[in-house]
């Protein structure tokens, strides 16, 4: 048992929402999740890539950035494990790279449904989305659900938030996420 | 039988991942989700929101912002219908305003919980993540996956993407969302 479990002995059990200002948000894995897809550019380079985009001047092209930009995204991207970048070179042509995703890339898949369907329900155009993601094996359309490891749906108000292994106190305001 | 579905008869059917530069992103709904919940501070907001945060203050110092920036992206929140904004008051003090997600802001849910998911796995520190949702009823960790509307688990290979009402063909580069 640690220092913190000796301080708040009910912590581990507690649902940390009645007493938000206990916990430090500093090491938050939404704002971590963040560092790394926080930009507007990064989560549709991250589309195009889902949509099996894997050549440089289709991304930009795709997602409608400058090659500049584009690359500077991309590469972050690379440097932080969501694709990879590997050499080919087509009969004639000079060496070029594609990039694809990673498991690690891969697995923001739910993130970006979400987005996507609920761009779907508030933000499309009246006459609706322009495409729909579809279950290839039975037709039905696809989108991202809260669900506990028990497979029971659930909403926010059905939530509890406990304290992880990782929970660091709240010492002071500094402790917040400070670079927003 | 609208002009596109003439043009393009099997449209309705086909994959368009398979011939992804016939269609345009100038309407994608991901880019318009992220054109309200495209930046950090958004996000985290949100974030604080799901955990019951309701005073201005509050938002401002859990989240690590300036106040200033805080006013901003809260206003701008309310303005596009993710909070709505209440007047109260103490008795002995001024009349200050609390924010509450809207239906359209809890809508987001299973956005923010896939990024915190994801984040668990692969950016917390070693020891862990700081905090784990899970389901007051069974206790088990919640997490946000994609299915289809019948209920299978999808991912992104099972995953077809076909046309939806709004979609619109590409014509131009132009097209593409130019304002990342």
């Amino acid at each position: 048992m640690g220092t913190t479990s000796a301080r708040r002995p009910a912590a581990r059990v507690a649902d940390l929402s009645e007493d938000r200002d206990a916990f430090s948000t500093a090491n938050c894995s939404v704002a971590r999740a963040l560092e790394v897809v926080g930009t507007r550019s990064a989560m549709l380079l991250l589309r195009e890539a889902f949509y099996g985009t894997r050549r440089f001047d289709q991304f930009a092209r795709r997602v409608g950035v400058t090659e500049a930009v584009a690359a500077t995204r991309l590469r972050a991207m690379v440097d932080d494990g969501l694709l990879t970048r590997t050499p080919y070179r087509e009969p004639g042509q000079r060496t070029r790279h594609e990039y694809r995703l990673t498991r690690k890339g891969r697995e923001l898949y739910p993130a970006l449904v979400a987005l996507l369907h609920w761009g779907d329900v508030w933000a499309a155009d009246e006459i609706g989305p322009p495409v729909v993601l579809t279950h290839r094996t039975c037709g039905e359309p696809v989108h991202a659900e809260v669900r506990c490891a028990a497979g029971h749906p659930v909403t926010p108000r059905d939530v509890a938030v406990i304290a992880g292994p990782g929970l660091r106190l709240a010492q002071t305001t500094e402790d917040a996420c400070a670079d927003v």
